[in-house]
């Protein structure tokens, strides 16, 4: 046993813990806090298993779109919550982002290091069935937590339905069940007056 | 597509919100809060992908024992933590914990809800190679969280070594490195008075 090998593996996952720290737009249902981005991470994860019959694909490997969820949100420990509808925000994104994929990914032993970076990159390609349907899930969370709080974040960031729709408009590639889902969603917020037109 | 069990898993989904509600006794690694059973179970997730390479036996199930992980705490949504050195609450715990499975497995389709469930009891029965391997991703990652803040915890409930000891010692049965681990981090944590003696 390559004992530094484990001492890697520990600096990593003791790093990581600092995801706790980070803190998004969308509330937890109860509405009394803001999610963190482990929650999120989580919360995901367990959606994958359950969602991953509803893609409109041939079979796709659960194992992989897990791994993606669990660490796809740990740049954000050195880059921070870039809000999804922030546009200054995006600009410097993906200089932030990777940099910190330099540093965090970096503290694992070589061969782990490479397997979590391109899980990392596959996910933000969005082009394998695996990372767009992470990417669905990605949009499909927050959005029933915005359902779920009477859209307690959409208010105060006075978001409009053609803004979300356009966020979530490539659901439709992976899946029409999870898209129509969306737009159901959507439209009952409209509705409802949790979003405004 | 059955609409009905899109609902039903939705249900589940929105249900399940609510374990970023429970509060655990750990405290995350800066020390200013309490980690919540989602953040725990998104941690212990990630170090199965990582850790997996040493178990002490024939190839293990990873998707399985993440499954595990991801879903093992949702029974205290309605049973609440047990903390692990409360002997009092241990005692009605399985109780508490069954009618909880009932209920909130209940909500998913009938498929699903025996998957889950099956999982769950899998991991309460610690009897297979992953849910061995689970349980002891349940004792170490509590152990890095009090070991990183200084026993904070530990402190809180006055909780000696032996009691520690005592609870890691299966671990030797899934992983001799992991088992080695515990042992030094314990020891350590005596030496710097993180854990009385």
């Amino acid at each position: 046993m390559d004992i530094n090998r484990l001492e890697q593996q520990l600096a990593f996952i003791v790093e990581i813990d600092k995801l706790k720290q980070i803190i998004r737009q969308s509330y937890i249902t109860d509405g009394t806090r803001n999610e963190t981005d482990a929650e999120h991470s989580w919360h995901m994860a367990v959606m994958a298993v359950l969602l991953a019959e509803h893609v409109d694909q041939a079979e796709i490997d659960v194992l992989k779109v897990i791994k993606m969820l669990l660490i796809h949100d740990v740049v954000e420990i050195d880059a921070g919550d870039t809000y999804c509808y922030d546009t200054q925000g995006k600009q410097t994104q993906y200089q932030r982002e990777t940099e910190a994929a330099d540093r965090l990914f970096g503290l694992l032993p070589a061969d782990q290091e490479k397997e979590f970076r391109s899980l990392w990159e596959e996910f933000e390609a969005t082009a394998t069935p695996e990372a767009k349907f992470a990417a669905a899930l990605d949009r499909l969370q927050p959005l029933l937590l915005q359902y779920h709080t009477a859209g307690k974040s959409w208010q105060e960031h006075q978001i409009v339905s053609a803004k979300v729709r356009e966020r979530n408009r490539h659901i439709q590639q992976i899946s029409q069940v999870l898209s129509q889902l969306v737009e159901e969603i959507i439209t009952d917020s409209v509705a409802k007056g949790y979003l405004n037109e």
